[in-house]
């Protein structure tokens, strides 16, 4: 367990032993937990690299009062039960009642595994107070991993116009990059989830890294390495492999692979570790109409234009293009398996 | 020059020679000339597997009526004044004035070359009646080369409900799969000039293969080959060495390479040639509406769909996917220089 200020162990002039404060990132977890949100969750809380300072839900995989149970929960499975979580926005900015994916995680959000009502409460202020908050008390030293949708994001940026600079770096799961999406041939579930709010977050300025599906489909667990976790002996081995039952389940049925896909884990990757990926900048805009409703669209920079166009003027976001994808895995498993 | 019947030489069954007519498909051009329809419509007319039985004009490149005039005077540069050409509609299904990209092909389409006034007419049939009395004259046996906005074509289906049955073929230039437009980083040019009749055509349950910018951007003729087909001493060197100077200057300004690109002659390699070639299949959709007017979306067919959605029960095309670009190239100017 980590959470608490690190100590680390150099030697000073005369080759004594020093200790230093480790620098930590400040890291809110903007989350729809889902059951690869929730991996990702227990891996933030053991990292010395981070300080987790709060968790702000949205809707998604469920709807957001029962991401904000889910959170409350992971919050004492991982044994920091008084992290603040802040309940975010019910539903999209603009669509009305959100499109829940419980065939994807179980009506509760955990493979239907129903755990106990978490103890503590949700504070007062809603996920965008608490967002702007945050980043306004330590600017340029916040990090937000956004692994749902991106109303909570989006409402902050728009109440405060300094938000977008104020804020160290948004780390996006979100979107396919020339590649299929999930919730249809188009657009990812999470974009698809507002794509409104996402259009807005990925031309707000900030420094943004997204990673899509075109990246995420390559980071497979599979059955085994589910096995492996289960009987690891680690404090999250059988717990992960039961909520995970459900959701590999539906991968088998939807895609034709005996694993689940780490969606969430590997967005969190690449804020840890980001040498194991690559990475093109570019401006991203995200479709807000039609059939492709939720398609998110990016400007290589290979084409000096002849007129301008909706993508002009975008400040460019880094968007993941390739990914070793074996490294990731096994620094997921030994993450895991360790804790 | 071709397009008088051949025969061809085989052995009966006592070993003497007796000739035999070559099998030769029936060919529609679908064009808005255009330097890269230009060499296309050239390569076209001097091949025994081809008889072009027609032209169908459409505007993109330049104004219907400009590629009309044009069309009829690639039909004299190849030797075949006499064949038919229909000018097809003045303007998108539902957009008005058409955009035109006189910026890449100059204000005459073909370079600013100012060809001569061709001294034959245009036929009175107009090219959607052309189309659909051409393919019910022979049913199964007419393919359609779609080198330009879709729009003549969607008439046609729309017109007569039996002509995506009864076409052979639609091979159509057009989209890019999982890559960049061309006109902006959502959409390419053809696509682009009318969504509506490419979503219409895509669609249409015709057998159906699509060449896009995802391929043709891989088959370069580069400054040098100019200069060798100029110099080969050919019938079409000189010509297309002239009309391609304006084209390969904007070429550099766009794209920053020194030479074109060949998405037409790509697109009729294709029809010929399609060992040269990987294709898959699936479900094609145009989107018609926001930022993304005019991007091609197509369905992998990778995953299992949890609810219908607008790919749903389309038919699925043939979309190019990889190309032997080397290959092609030599084709391409072993075909012009031999001419």
């Amino acid at each position: 367990m980590v959470q608490s200020l690190d100590l680390e162990v150099i030697a000073d002039s005369d080759n004594c032993p020093v200790s230093l404060p480790v620098q930590r990132t400040k890291l809110i977890i903007d989350t729809d937990p889902g059951i690869d949100d929730a991996i990702t969750i227990l891996m933030a809380f053991q990292l010395p690299e981070f300080e987790v300072i709060g968790l702000t839900t949205i809707f998604g995989n469920v709807l957001t009062k029962d991401a904000t149970r889910n959170a409350l929960h992971l919050c004492e499975v991982a044994g920091f039960p008084d992290i603040p979580v802040a309940e975010g926005c019910p539903e999209p900015l603009k669509r009305g009642p959100p499109f829940i994916a419980d065939f994807i995680h179980g009506s509760d959000g955990l493979g239907n595994t129903l755990p106990p009502p978490p103890k503590n409460k949700k504070i007062d202020k809603n996920a965008c107070e608490f967002l702007v908050d945050k980043v306004s008390e330590y600017p340029g030293e916040v990090t937000i991993l956004a692994l749902g949708p991106l109303t909570n994001i989006a409402l902050a940026v728009k109440k405060d116009r300094s938000f977008a600079s104020k804020v160290k770096k948004i780390v996006i799961l979100g979107g396919s990059f020339f590649a299929s999406g999930n919730i249809n041939p188009a657009a990812e579930a999470n974009v698809y989830g507002d794509p409104e709010a996402a259009d807005i977050v990925f031309t707000c300025g900030a420094e943004i890294v997204i990673v899509g599906l075109n990246v995420t489909t390559q980071v497979l667990m599979t059955d085994q390495d589910l096995c492996e976790l289960r009987d690891s002996g680690g404090r999250y081995g059988r717990y992960i492999y039961n909520i995970s039952q459900f959701y590999r389940d539906w991968h088998v049925k939807s895609d034709g692979i005996n694993g689940i896909y780490l969606h969430d884990p590997t967005c969190f990757v690449a804020l840890l570790k980001p040498h194991l990926f690559e990475f093109k900048k570019g401006a991203v805009r995200v479709e807000t109409q039609g059939i492709c409703t939720g398609h998110t669209l990016m400007d290589l920079g290979l084409k000096n234009w002849n007129s301008n166009n909706p993508w002009t003027g975008v400040r460019p976001v880094s968007v993941a293009w390739t990914v070793d994808a074996a490294a990731v895995i096994n620094l997921i498993k030994e993450l895991l398996k360790k804790a």
